[in-house]
């Protein structure tokens, strides 16, 4: 907290497709709007500029200076190691030093990871964080984990991505008792390979409200809350719908060429994509597993978006989300043995 | 072939929702559009009601009584050892006596593969059928296989998948030297989990068509003629596009409300389901990797998808289908040692 009791989140300003400029506005935007402190972490002089382009008139944030920024091309946890006084690092030290509540930025997934890791730890029990969320617009109130972080997974990390999306839908959906769905090949127990028969054992001695295994059409039809398999599948699953997306709005497009509006067409395509990008859906959110508030959000995030992102850091904060997830998953850990 | 060359394809009349009525006509459709000769299996009385009530005047078929049948609520294999006078058992020993080419079977998928086994094995190398086919109408010249027969592979099984993957398009989509990606997580070589890695060197051995690996969008891309996975993650992406097509044909009608006729409303949104419903895109076709022409119509099929069955079983008899596979699994299991 600062001096006036606001929640602080450091935020990345030298991450994503443009940064610092809408980082930075979408920062500034945010430290009116949600009543947060904010401290912009980057290249002091870039970052003022950006400050003075955005106009925003009275709204006073911090800034911590890094030297250095990491891009796309490089190897997250090399670039992350050699690059001390890289923008991402230091905005997450500045959570392990308590200086702010939260981080949030656009930069590089693994790289994000990687420092979370590195100066905030994992959760108990968690080796490596996961990625989910709400998957698709059409399905809002569904949490899909792992999307892509985790490939080839043992039993017990399935469960750990169940309690996790159990503290996700409580806190960002205000689902009061989330059910949990195993993504299996047909409902009876049983089905499946080792992974799932095993990780559905798990999950009955759990202590989660837990449905039993769901199937593919099951995450459109929001059957559970929480809806867990390995990454493997659920990076397929991501790509499969973003792919989809793309080349359906196209289709639609053909489709209703000359029978409405070039307007309504085009609301139509847009929205049409934009239920079934899992990227569009999830906009941003926290790093699922690490020992404290780091949010990523979209490397290709405007102002807008950056907001949205740091809305959810400070959700996470005041509801004492990390707190909820550690007591969850002893909890879980102590019922499965 | 019967006494005047044709090519006899059995069909049991007693499987599928709409048996025998819709099954009867559509053979009997089959028999004089396609110059094929049928033989109808099941229960003689009923199969003759049905041919009476078709009303398709001229058109001689053979019929071979059978007493049983096999229902979905019923154990497979169980089922296809206690009910030995069953129809698609009757029909695919027609096959084995070689007194029919083809057997085409609106039943339950199980059944038809245990009888398949039972009375034509499997061809070389191939444990199990797997089941695959262009996976979407928006991509039509591209195959997925497995889509769920198989979970929990072995690597070899992978590039069984792609073998009969290019078989399958050589006759039935008509293409040259189809292209084979494997789907993972990324396009690197060395992603995804061990199945992934080690199928992945073995395709590269192969002396198919391989392109590497593919992601989940690439499907929607057509990226590759053939594109090979687990079936667990092929039965996911199934439903997962069955559901989505369900629940996206439902959201568009609501958008598209008052701004469309209702003709071209109800148009659109059955062609957009039609487009994401990997069971229309099949439509039906051969269990890949009997020795021998088994195809499967989908159970709800009515006299059309089962003319369209019967089309592609005499593809499969005209073009040596079986032989081509036959022929490619053998040098491609020299390839890969």
């Amino acid at each position: 907290m600062d001096n006036s009791g606001k929640i602080v989140i450091a935020v990345d300003a030298m991450g994503g497709d443009f940064a610092p400029d809408q980082i930075v506005l979408g920062a500034l935007q945010s430290a009116r709007d949600l009543k947060v402190g904010i401290t912009l972490v980057g290249k002091k002089s870039e970052i003022e500029y950006a400050i003075g382009k955005a106009n925003i008139a009275g709204i006073t944030v911090s800034i911590v200076e890094a030297s250095e920024v990491i891009t796309d091309q490089e190897q997250p946890a090399i670039a992350v190691m050699k690059k001390r006084d890289n923008s991402l690092s230091v905005a997450t030290r500045l959570v392990k030093e308590q200086k702010a509540q939260a981080m949030v930025s656009a930069g590089p997934t693994g790289a994000i990871m990687v420092a979370g890791l590195q100066f905030l730890g994992s959760l108990p029990g968690v080796e490596r964080p996961t990625v989910g969320g709400s998957f698709l617009g059409l399905a809002p109130r569904t949490v899909v984990l792992d999307l892509g972080a985790n490939v080839g997974c043992q039993p017990y990390q399935l469960v750990n991505f169940a309690v996790i999306g159990v503290a996700y839908a409580k806190t960002f959906l205000k689902v009061e008792n989330p059910s949990v769905g195993l993504l299996n090949v047909g409902v009876e127990e049983g089905k499946g390979d080792p992974l799932s028969k095993e990780a559905h054992m798990l999950l009955r001695k759990s202590g989660l409200n837990f449905i039993g295994n769901v199937e593919g059409h099951d995450i459109v039809r929001e059957k559970a809350n929480v809806i867990v398999c390995d990454g493997f599948t659920g990076n397929v699953l991501v790509k499969f719908s973003e792919g989809l997306g793309q080349i359906l709005s196209h289709w639609l497009g053909q489709k209703l060429k000359d029978k409405i509006s070039q307007a309504d067409k085009e609301k139509i395509c847009n929205d049409l994509y934009g239920v079934l990008s899992p990227s569009q859906a999830m906009g941003g959110g926290p790093l699922l597993g690490i020992n404290g508030v780091v949010c990523k959000a979209h490397g290709n995030s405007q102002a807008q978006q950056i907001a949205g992102t740091i809305q959810q850091a400070k959700m996470a904060v005041e509801s004492g989300f990390i707190n909820i997830l550690r007591e969850s998953l002893e909890k879980v850990h102590t019922n499965i043995g």
